[in-house]
């Protein structure tokens, strides 16, 4: 039985590491030119309103160069906008567009796809006990 | 039931943002002064030995730039080390040491520990049903 652990902590390495190629997809899914760090990004700009570049930076633990490379295909593709920063007529803010808000919800419709259509065959109980315990699990280790 | 499907999504949605915040200890735990990166980072060159920094910076798919800064206290610890690459005399490869490879034997068996002890709590047959239904479920998602 101690083996569960260990089976759980590998169970774990590996969905983290899938979910990573899953991110991909999401980002994919807003524009297939946008790589794994864009779905990411307009999380945080939809929830967050309208940030300097800088900020977002620093929330990410990236560098300035880094956030520019990562911000210039999402607002050619017009998914996140720039603004006049009203506290620095000198600065500017970058802000979700309605365009980038109606992509990313699409890709989430589609990524719920991929997971029902992958938990197809899965007795419902299983989707319901799996779904239980991880919550379980995600509110212990709230730390 | 059907929302057994989106408490799911919910759910592995919030083990993901958890899982960087772990990683992030996991980082912390080889060296205090390391960031999330780290660890990462550490993994490839131990899974696949010694490598360009360029090459390195292909497979994560981030710029040049960045992998140099991520490598340097990587350097600067003695976690890993360059050596002459022998297919180019002006270029170097960057390797895991010694020490790199007990440091990160450490902050794995301490994390094994911080999930034991979260996991403390729970009936031994509920850790053996979440580590089986994770497995189905990573083998499913394989593509």
């Amino acid at each position: 039985m101690t083996d569960d652990y260990a089976a759980l902590e590998r169970e774990f390495a590996v969905f983290v590491r899938r979910a990573r190629a899953a991110s991909q997809r999401l980002s994919h899914g807003v524009h297939p030119g946008l790589d794994a760090s864009a779905y990411g990004l307009l999380v945080r700009l939809r929830d967050q309103g309208p940030r300097r570049p800088s900020d977002v930076a620093e929330d990410l633990g990236v560098g300035k160069a880094t956030i520019t490379r990562q911000l210039k295909p999402l607002e050619a593709l017009g998914l996140i906008e720039r603004l006049p920063d009203p506290a620095d007529g000198r600065a500017h803010l970058v802000a979700l567009t309605e365009e980038g808000r109606r992509r990313m919800l699409q890709a989430r419709a589609a990524r719920s796809q991929r997971l029902r259509a992958r938990l197809g065959a899965w007795p419902r109980e299983d989707v319901h006990t799996l779904a239980t315990l991880l919550a379980r699990f995600n509110t212990i280790t709230m730390d």
